[in-house]
């Protein structure tokens, strides 16, 4: 027992440091003044270099050897942290270093090269991060598959295989899909001019109808939007065009649900290892089912509908059906971003794919955008006008974040099978959507899933909250459904 | 050299780590959620408990040791550090853990006796506060003076005899002034509502004149004003009333005051121990100066009446003069923090006698009370009303901090000195301020004062600043011409 307490108490203020690190990197997007970056950035450092040495520290493994956990709990706090300990142990501090130092010039390079549409430029720097990540990934897998170990990072449990045949099996139903919607007749848009103040006012309702605690969080604006934070203080951040109101508030809804998810988890996990989201697709499962499952079914636009007329007035569209229509706009483009649902996981795919191949040695920097451009032409049926439009879009690869990715795609796939589950014990959920109450959905999700944190493995987590083995076909099913019935197709 | 390079390297980190601490402090007061409060005492906890250890390691000494300064700017970077080493090594470990946790609890206790004066139910933990800060001055003074050892820790170089004996010289002086203006016809005040956006910006306004370099900080609204940071990240908050324009607008002058000085202080010196203000006096003398001396001088109040009238038209001042009364009313009161130029230094030489007689033994917190409120009918010519106007109105002897207050007299007196040469040095300032332009002046005092950070002793730096040795004489000197001149006595 006394190993486990030691343990814990040590790993606590860690966490706590943690969330201060975290906290600054919120001040950084929302609050702090231009000419203060060099100086923050010797802050995080300084900070960064403490978490490291605790979570390196030598005493951890002493701890666990004769840690024994009290109860069910304990044991998965000591599950999580032998994860930490056996990952740090594989990778030589030289290689962490090597990494961290050539990542963070990288964004830098990437960012310029995007802003110049120079592939060339970027090329050399993202080989060196390419060949540092396998390094590491080799380290990981130990005579494993490579990507596998980096997958593992922010899905424990999921494997590059796994994923391959997941997406494999969703790639050509939403690749007809997409094209059958493309060719039908585009829904109308919104028009007019949404004032900032009053979309900031709405978003914040919303935010409250989907359960956000006002009382342990915030809302800023920030150029890209996020969620920051565990436990007793979870702050969202959130963007806003005059022209398109959707974007501040489904961009609010999105990082509602990361911040829900956080902020529902057990507060007796707080500041302990198991304190946070399961995994990066697990987090983005609860953002997206807020977010479109929820935020954007017919139902719960119908009333949005309604709401945004009482605030804004006329805006081009006519009646309930019509918004719903427009809210869920197909339309073609290159960028990930700023995607839709029925073509989001083909750029997802896209990446899964060659970032894969990158790891595993079978295709090499110099070849990268001749693939991505061919991939892309195959898939959405145009060619890449730009580096920037394709393989330059993204800041994942040039901070190393190789096996990333297809957390995004899991994350839908889990929400759709959370949301059939859902839909299954709540045959009265579209009546309480169409009043502007998503309450029953969100604590079904709070009590069947995010109060557990990290507690369960990913995927076990949801197969307990779904009683069924998570599959892509409850997406598949739903977008079929879904946007066949709005395109007429 | 190798013992101060790993020295600056280590204390470099130290720094950047205690700068991520104000930061926590600022948030805490500007932007945290309300329900946060718990999980932010274990963060500060957490990197409190870091910075501490990082203060004690035993390599600092060892370094020390070894440590051959390049230069005299290496030179006073030892000798700040020798001197927390030194005075580390004084206080066992153990009293600094019983001071830590007794002042934290005493301020929670002390907020609960002011709301319901109650002086009965504070004085056990004010007693339990004074025995530990007296164990605590008396380790610190090795024989010598206790006080002045708890001085030392704000005022380096100053001692309670020299205090004293200037204090003594002033209060005879400003008592007899306190009662001519007191007995004189009072000003007329300001009427009306200010509208808390307008005050807002013309606070800005007034910060931008004063140099205030808006590229390395932000203001926000917090209950007490306050500056936080140094070097590249330096915040002030302040407050509105909306029917005392003044609040708001010389809080911020005075907190621009402290934010400019650790601004000001060569970028040289950033994340070092001399890369903050020389001592807790010389920061008062800054935002005093820029309050006071500046900001409600007959010239400057000029140019701001004018400019008040064009944002808020009229409130009930006919003129310049008028408003430069008004600005400057001595009204009789009981809180230290909302009095006048007159009378502030007299609530702070009535704590400095009293918090000197109880560290030194001749008091005991029994007889505070007592004590108190006779000395303040003798100074102030009213009886207290009530503890919470009377002994138990400010935080500072909850928190242990004996040995401060004596500070802010000292910037006054520092701010007397550093005007008397300033303006001698700038005979056209009154020309200046009378355009709304202090820039002169506070380009003065960066120079001669601000950029040299903690380089020098306090006394030292102001007395090479000035010219001459500072003395109580020039503030005194200022205080009568100014006030005889607006009360005609």
């Amino acid at each position: 027992m006394s190993g486990f307490k030691d343990l814990m108490a040590f790993q606590r203020q860690t966490e706590a440091l943690a969330q201060v690190a975290g906290r600054l990197g919120w001040d950084q997007e929302t609050m702090m003044p231009d000419g203060s970056a060099a100086q923050r950035a010797e802050e995080i450092g300084a900070l960064e270099a403490v978490l490291h040495a605790r979570r390196t520290d030598a005493r951890i493994g002493v701890w666990l050897s004769r840690a024994k956990a009290p109860d069910s709990d304990g044991e998965a706090q000591l599950r999580q942290l032998r994860r930490q300990v056996q990952r740090a142990a594989k990778v030589p501090g030289r290689l962490v270093e090597e990494i961290a130092r050539a990542t963070s010039l990288a964004q830098g390079i990437w960012a310029e090269a995007r802003a110049n549409e120079d592939v060339a430029g970027f090329l050399p720097t993202l080989a060196e991060v390419v060949a540092l990540k396998r390094e590491e990934a080799a380290a990981l897998a130990g005579g494993g598959d490579p990507y596998d170990a980096l997958v593992d990072d922010y899905e424990p449990g999921m494997t590059g295989a796994a994923i391959a045949a997941m997406f494999g099996a969703m790639r050509p139903r939403l690749v007809a899909l997409r094209e059958k919607v493309l060719g039908a007749e585009a829904p109308k848009g919104v028009v007019g001019t949404f004032e900032q103040g009053a979309q900031l006012a709405l978003s914040r309702e919303v935010a409250t109808l989907f359960g956000y605690d006002w009382n342990r969080g915030r809302i800023d604006l920030a150029v890209h939007p996020f969620s920051s934070g565990s436990g007793h203080d979870v702050r969202i951040t959130t963007r806003v065009s005059e022209t398109d109101p959707f974007n501040c508030l489904y961009s609010t809804i999105h990082e509602v649900g990361h911040a829900a998810y956080e902020q529902n988890v057990d507060p007796a996990y707080a500041l302990t290892p198991i304190g946070q989201g399961a995994s990066m697709g697990v987090h983005e499962s609860q953002s997206r089912s807020y977010e479109n499952q929820l935020g954007r079914s017919r139902a719960f636009t119908g009333w949005l509908y309604g709401r945004m007329r009482e605030v804004f007035g006329e805006f081009g569209i006519a009646d309930a059906e019509g918004f719903y229509r427009a809210v869920n706009r197909v339309h073609p483009g290159y960028i990930r971003t700023e995607s839709d649902e029925v073509q989001y996981n083909l750029h997802v795919m896209l990446r899964f794919d060659l970032e894969r191949a990158l790891i595993r040695g079978t295709l090499e920097v110099a070849d990268l955008e001749e693939a991505w451009n061919t991939r892309f032409r195959s898939d959405f049926g145009v060619a890449v006008d730009r580096p920037s439009n394709g393989m330059l879009q993204d800041v994942h690869w040039s901070c190393g974040l190789f096996g990333y990715f297809p957390t995004y795609t899991l994350g839908n796939v889990y929400a759709g099978c959370l949301m059939q589950a859902l839909r299954a014990d709540l045959p009265d959920l579209d009546s309480d959507l169409a009043r502007g109450d998503p309450s029953a959905a969100t604590d079904w999700l709070r009590e069947k899933l995010q109060r557990h944190g990290a507690l369960y493995e990913p995927r076990d987590l949801v197969r307990r909250a779904c009683g069924f083995e998570p599959t892509e076909g409850p997406l598949l099913d739903y977008l079929e459904a879904k946007f066949g019935a709005i395109y007429g197709v």
